[in-house]
């Protein structure tokens, strides 16, 4: 992640991200501990496939929604390490042979690489079921009714309504000539959902009325897709280093992405268009919104 | 499932079971219809997976259990479909070439069998999501304390520290003789803590203390290792068609079981000491408990 201490707003994003990837590092440590069972080969794949990697944009999300409505930290972070369980569990099946088959993933090898496939399901359906036993665990939030709104969205984010869904489409996507309307539902499903739900379920803790949650939906959705475009862009430009994981994919698997539909250039005009919408939503808040616009901003840099 | 109409009780638990189970499948049918969009195939695989088959056990157990507290029917039922959604997920990430590798389930192809493994790990991460939705509903309870605290211990049963746990266990087993504590522990984590949650989830929703719930898990821990002994002793007698599935695995994977432990004979004492156990957690109650009861004898009939 790129240095951003000359951001307009004064927010220094990757002192934040690297505090956030520190927390969260930390939180998943104290959840997998080995056991000194026979499960000690799974605690140390989800370890593996969870701990010490990724951008947490998830997670940062969370926290930095949290920051408008003065939410207490420890919590959103909670909320943010439950949407990057689901999140950590969708690239270890992603990365299964019978899905995408990859072997490098963050840097490292995928955890079916590692660890072997069983292994590998395992690890996701444990990570998978973990992110619904910290929602509904009483130190995320005092009040029932938010738990049980934060799993109930959760839910819907990560199942066949959302990511599970979004993926299906993606996989039987392959070699068919999409139309941006379907790209664009299928990538809302596929990441978009799970984003959106970073920013909502801060509004969920803060029990926000449904009305008063339009700028921040707007927000979410807006980066969901600008991010997904630059990651487009990533696997378009064929730059594995950046990516941390294999390029180039989408053509090979004769995949439409917004990049094969508009081209490159206006690919990425679109996400600095979406990025400026998105900010704009956030127009009646001062400061405590800086992490946020600085998110949007780095959504589409090509370093991420 | 034999027809039990001659039950000391009167309870008829063969048409208790073929109600619940019909009434599964109509609530499976209304979660899971085609959306005519690139998802056909998920869902598809999903009602392929749950829909028709099985003893539906644990929806049983749970149904059987809410009648000791008068608890409404539907709610009971919600409740045994979150449970089933899990029990059935498992079984298709099971089923996968990388874990059991197993053909027939049910006595249909196995998902994967059916539809690619793609699809298979999608539809298992689709019903593991789908069951937490169903619970977090405001229609499974008016009370949000007692969702959270539903999805809470499903989570737990499910998750690291329950049934996945004690799948991965059980697959680095393989080859090695393990003791009896061992396999009672793995055993308890793989399919008891499934079946333990489906007594508990009643005892949550009639917002039972904890301290009354002793012998409801006495019943339950008891039936789930004497279902375990009885599954083994089809495994090992190689019934395919009783089993539904392909029986045998055990030795030739060089299991360490119940059965390669005590031996058939005691094996089946053990199991039929268990029952009676089970049965007499339930002393204090009268013909509300005779569901219950049936289904501890059931648990050791040879042919479910």
């Amino acid at each position: 992640m790129p240095v951003e201490t000359a951001d307009r707003s004064g927010v220094e994003l990757d002192a934040e991200a690297r505090k956030v990837g520190v927390e969260i590092d930390d939180f998943f440590s104290r959840l997998m501990p080995s056991r000194g069972d026979g499960r000690d080969l799974l605690f140390e794949a989800m370890r593996h496939a969870a701990i010490g990697g990724g951008k947490r944009l998830r997670p940062l999300l969370a926290v930095a929604t949290s920051r408008l409505f003065g939410l207490a930290s420890d919590r959103a972070l909670r909320v943010g390490a439950a949407i990057e369980a689901i999140h950590v569990y969708s690239l270890i099946h992603d990365d299964l042979p019978c899905m995408d088959d990859d072997d490098v993933r963050r840097g490292k090898p995928t955890v079916h690489k590692a660890f072997g496939e069983a292994a590998a399901v395992l690890a996701g359906d444990s990570l998978h079921a973990l992110a619904f036993e910290i929602l509904a665990d009483p130190e995320t939030h005092e009040d029932p009714f938010v738990r049980s709104d934060l799993v109930l969205e959760l839910a819907r984010a990560a199942g066949p309504s959302g990511m599970a869904g979004g993926q299906m489409m993606d996989l039987v996507a392959e070699g068919q000539s999409l139309d941006l309307p379907t790209i664009t539902r299928l990538q809302r499903l596929k990441t978009g959902a799970l984003i959106e739900y970073s920013v909502e379920a801060p509004c969920i803790m803060a029990r926000l009325p449904a009305e008063g949650r339009t700028p921040y939906r707007g927000y979410a959705r807006n980066i969901g897709l600008a991010f997904q475009i630059a990651d487009d862009l990533i696997d378009h430009s064929g730059d594995a280093e950046a990516a941390g994981k294999r390029t180039g994919k989408d053509a090979e698997a004769g995949k439409a992405t917004f990049v094969s539909i508009y081209g490159p250039e206006r690919a990425e005009q679109q996400a600095r268009l979406l990025v400026d919408q998105a900010i704009e939503h956030l127009a009646d808040h001062g400061d405590e919104a800086d992490l946020l616009r600085a998110i949007a901003r780095f959504a589409i840099e090509r370093n991420h």
